[in-house]
Parts: structure tokens; sequence; C-alpha cells
């Protein structure tokens, strides 16, 4: 199943079937297996830099924001106070930066299983790391499962920035990445356990495109947790099908994820150097097609 | 510039260099140089049929709905009473399928160039073929632009299935398509002429991932003739960036696009077998990421 032009990247994936998307590369930047997956940083022709964690495309330069800004900024600014964040997972640092832009903020805590990926894309992709530097940062390198079930403190927000379950193998049917653990209703549970009464917390949610009985499954499963529960999308073309979406879910059941309680005027969102989020897409991010609407609303 | 693997279709083009989109095939149906294109049909394995011009996707059964029920219904609910309705190029016929259900309308004219299109997909891509046995509709081949000189009658709403300007050629830069005409300024001015005065116009309007200049001078060319120009867009995963935009213009000045003035249910949007659009996301389609406003705001 592996696909290669000489001179391109090829991302094909058991997750994706019958189709690839390819970049035209400069060079290969960076390449190491650490304990947990295969680490690549290349230099595209037209994407800037681009971080490939096991195969699969997990940010490139021209579109991250996209992506960055839209997990960060639903859940904070749907949030009245959001002053304590939890990351978990977002090794290449954009979460954190988008997260240090928010003004509410008081403490940022990360938990990311791969030091490898910090240290690659610090060093590689610096137009990602400034959240790594800020002094409310506080960087912890483990299992988001295992550290959830030993930190002590609650959050306002916690953001989960997880690559996809399931990673290429050689094998067809793919195995499971180290991101795995994050889809499972044991990790859920957990995160619930660890936000405040009135918290928000906020998902990777795969595409629409691609996988909607799984971001059915995940949205019942969430449920059964919170009185609030909302999926919303973002266009990144990097990505399979050219789009990814978000799990948000909310302990307070008069919240409504989808006005944001911070409303930025252009000028803030300038000052911000926000290239994607604004107020009116946050709203408009909720809005699915009839396809969705009908399968999410179907027994 | 032609990447090739064994088994898949490679979609590369001067207009966006540096990446290609690739889908499994499982055959190829129909093979054939017309007049004015290479056209080809393929069955592939996750995007049931497609229609490839010159090298380009068209579309995929897969989500093709998404551009159809866009362009379509964009400028026809947002327009009072659309009675009669001219489509330029769609000769694939997925246009045609959509104005087809507005029950407003009451004569449908299309303009195609190239028959063999039209033959071509009646035959091997049914799904896309109801509009054409519809009695309200009158089909001429021919160029857009002499059938616009000619053609003696005016339209409410006119819709410009365009495909890409430029085409893929031996040389890298490309050359002008069989639509290139499509987006000149002689072209822009006749499409006026044939709108009554309440009319709208939506057309084709490429990625704002890729083509933010082309997009602003198209919509500053049509400010010159409208006094109300907007941009739209949808997620179509087998085009470039997974995005296509419209830009839709109206004759009246007090006309908000952004608003449909037919609101249709979701029990109408079920009866009309729409996959994609309804009422919230023709708003939501008018809500562009910050990078977009502002370019399309600076000078």
């Amino acid at each position: 199943m592996n696909l290669k032009f000489h001179g391109w990247f090829t991302e094909c994936s058991p997750m994706w079937p019958g189709q690839a998307f390819s970049l035209k590369i400069n060079k290969l930047i960076f390449d190491k297996k650490s304990q947990y997956q295969h680490i690549q940083i290349y230099e595209t022709e037209k994407y800037g830099r681009m971080l490939v964690l096991d195969g699969a495309i997990q940010l490139t330069e021209r579109d991250e924001a996209s992506y960055q800004e839209m997990l960060a900024f639903l859940p904070l600014n749907s949030h009245p106070n959001p002053e304590k964040v939890l990351v978990i997972g977002g090794g290449d640092g954009g979460i954190l930066r988008e997260v240090a832009k928010h003004p509410a903020v008081k403490e940022i805590v990360m938990c990311e299983i791969d030091d490898h990926v910090v240290a690659a894309c610090k060093e590689h992709i610096p137009s990602l790391a400034s959240g790594f530097s800020d002094p409310r940062v506080t960087l912890h390198f483990g299992d988001g499962m295992e550290f959830l079930g030993s930190h002590a403190g609650k959050f306002d927000v916690i953001i989960t920035d997880a690559s996809d379950p399931v990673v290429p193998d050689d094998d067809e049917a793919g195995k499971d990445g180290p991101a795995a653990t994050l889809f499972n209703d044991a990790f859920y549970a957990r995160l619930h356990e660890k936000l405040n009464p009135e918290g928000v917390l906020a998902c990777q949610g795969e595409s629409m495109w691609l996988h909607k009985d799984l971001i059915k499954g995940l949205m019942k499963k969430s449920r059964e947790l919170y009185p609030v529960v909302e999926y919303a999308y973002t266009c990144t073309p990097s990505y399979p099908c050219g789009q990814i979406g978000f799990i948000l879910c909310s302990k307070n059941p008069t919240l409504n994820l989808r006005v944001p309680v911070t409303k930025w005027t252009s000028e803030e969102v300038k000052r911000l150097k926000l290239k994607y989020y604004n107020t009116d897409i946050h709203s408009a991010s909720f809005v699915l097609p009839t396809f969705m609407t009908e399968f999410l609303s179907s027994d």
C-alpha cells in the first residue's frame, strides 16, 4: 500500500483507504524512530515545513493555523473564564502557541507522550514553538491516561490534540498508534473527572467524510458524561478530505458552545495574529451539511 | 510533472503546483479526446464514478452533491422568484439535476460546449442525469460567449459551472482550457446583459487556499457591474485543497444573498433528496476564515 513518487511525500493510511495526498518535497530535514512512533519533518515545496508521524501528515506550516486556532479557541472562547487549561498531546506546540494567546488563561499544563516530537519541532519548525517558553506553561512527558490518574488539579478547559487512533502498518488494516488510548471509554471518563464543574472539553474529532461512525460513537459516549455535546469542523487542506472535526463537551447544561462568550473584534483578531479563527467562523463551524446532521440524528 | 502509480489516478495541475491527489481505480470506463478536451470516466474504489477533463477531477459520485447543491441553491434560494434559469457549462448534468428540483423554476436553458461530455455522463454516470429529461429544459451545444450574444431572452438566475481556466500541458505553466473564456471581462459583461433587473449570478469561484488573487480579481470585476458581490464556499474532498468557492452577484442592491428567501425545512430537504445543502449551511458558507476576509478587504 505504499505509494512513492521520487521527490514527493505521499500519505496513505488504512484510515482513509483508496485515496492518497502527495506533497512535493525539497528535503527531509529530520527522521527518527522514537520509542512511540516514526517522526519525520520535511521541507515541502509549497506547504512550508511538515510534521509526519507514522506516515500521517500532522501539520504543514501553510495550513496548520486552521486546525490549531479552531481547536484552541472553540473551547476557550465558549468558556466564561478559562483560567486553567490542560492540553493532552499537541507535542508540536501549535495548540500551546494558541492557548497562550488567550488573555484569560493563567495556567497551562501540557502532557505529551513523546519528548522527541517536542524536541524535533522546537528545533525544525520554530514557527510553532512560542508557547513552550511561556511562563504559564508546565510541560509533562508521559502517557495522557496515567497523567490524568495521578494529577491532583482540575481544569476549566481540556484539549486533546491527538493523532489518529490507527496508524499504517505493513498489514492493510493498520495497527493502534500511540494515541489509540485517547479514543477509549476509560480515557473519556478520566477527562470528565479532571474538568471543573463548568468545564469545557475539546477533542480532535476526525473527518465527517471518512469517519461518521467513529464520530457518532464518540458523541454517544460523550453524551453519557456531558449534558452538552457538539461537533464542529474546520478546513485544513493537508488533512484527508481537507477537513477535520472537533468534539466539544460542556459540563454546564446551559452553555451554548456555538456562540462564543468571548467575542473578538477584527482588531483583536489582527493583534492576536489569527489566520483562521474569528467570531463568525466560531458559530459557522457547527453548521453541518445535511448528510451529517441526518446521520447524527438517526438511530 | 505526470505522477503515476499503477492502479491509481493522480491529479496534478499547474493550477495547484506541488500537491497531488490520488484515487484508487477499479477501471477506466470511458476515454475519448473530443474537439475540446480529454474526457475520462473512471470507476474508483471508494469515490464511485469519477469524471476527469484534461486530467482534472470534475466530480466523483461520493462528494459531487456538495458542489452541485451549493452552486444551484445559493442563487436559487436567494432569488424571490427564480422562474427562468440559465446554466452555462455543467455538461455532466449535476447542476441541471439540482436546478430541476426547485419548485419555482419554470424554464431551464443550458449551454454546454462539448456534447461528448453530456453523452458520456448520461451513459456512464446516470446518477447525474435526471435533469436532462426534465420537460422544462432546453439544451444547446455551443460556446457560452456566442450563445449569450445570440440568445434573445433574459434570465432570473444564471449559473456558470465552468472547469478551470488553465489545464495541464506538457509545459509546466499549462495552457488555456475550454473554460478560459468564462473567466474574462467580455464574458462577465454579457452575463450581466442577460440577467433580469432583479437577477442573481453564481459562478464557480475556485479555492481560497490556492487562488486568492484570481478570486479577488473576479470579485473586483464583478463589483463594477453589480451592487452586491459575495464569495461563498463548499467543502468537496476530491477538489484541490478540499474546497471550492462561488462568486455570487445580485443586480438588486437590497438583496442579502447570505440569507435565503426560500427556507426549506428539514422535511423539505429530505423530500428533495439533498445531501449537503440546508438553510443553515447556506448562510454559513459565506463566513470566511480570517486570512481570506483580511485579503479581500486589503487594497
